[in-house]
């Protein structure tokens, strides 16, 4: 499931999982690595995540050059359950056509 | 919705979009032109589509180098079907939620 927002996508999959990172991991860089992801994407992408929010998804301490810490707001928490209440709830909803789609496909 | 399979992307909306675009223009280089897409991606995303499939999804004319027309199979027709339920009932399930995700963006 992705929102967009003009030609961004403000939220996504790709988003989600790195809010998801930086929870377990405590900070950008590290959520980064976990993602195999440049660091520069990664801070690119929250960098956008926020700035598309009314109030951002998560806060950065001050620290040199991607040395901070970063944790999670509760607009950043409140956004990973609902996005996966979405995906769960969508999948449920459309068990019989996944499958239908499923078994078109060779196994 | 991504039905995927090992790294590839089994069902996507690129390829039902194209599919609905073949429906639409009878041909591939036509189809691919309506979706501002190269004729060689549009002939490359059916070819993977019908090969990740049990029965194919178009059938082609014979007709030189992108020549020939194109039609969708009974199996095409289907997918797009079961692609656009999915979509409306996954967002019908999820109205509530999309919208308090929404209302989390900036307007």
């Amino acid at each position: 499931m992705r929102i967009t927002k003009g030609e961004t996508i403000a939220l996504g999959p790709g988003k989600v999982a790195l809010l998801e990172a930086i929870r377990e991991q405590g900070s950008i860089s590290a959520a980064a690595r976990s993602l195999d992801m440049s660091y520069r994407r990664a801070w690119m992408l929250v960098d956008e995540l926020n700035r598309s929010l009314k109030s951002p998804a998560t806060l950065s301490e001050q620290g040199g050059q991607s040395g901070g810490g970063c944790v999670l707001t509760p607009v950043g928490e409140r956004i990973i359950k609902l996005y996966r209440d979405v995906e769960a709830q969508a999948e449920a909803a459309c068990a019989r056509q996944i499958t239908s789609l499923t078994q078109l496909l060779k196994p």
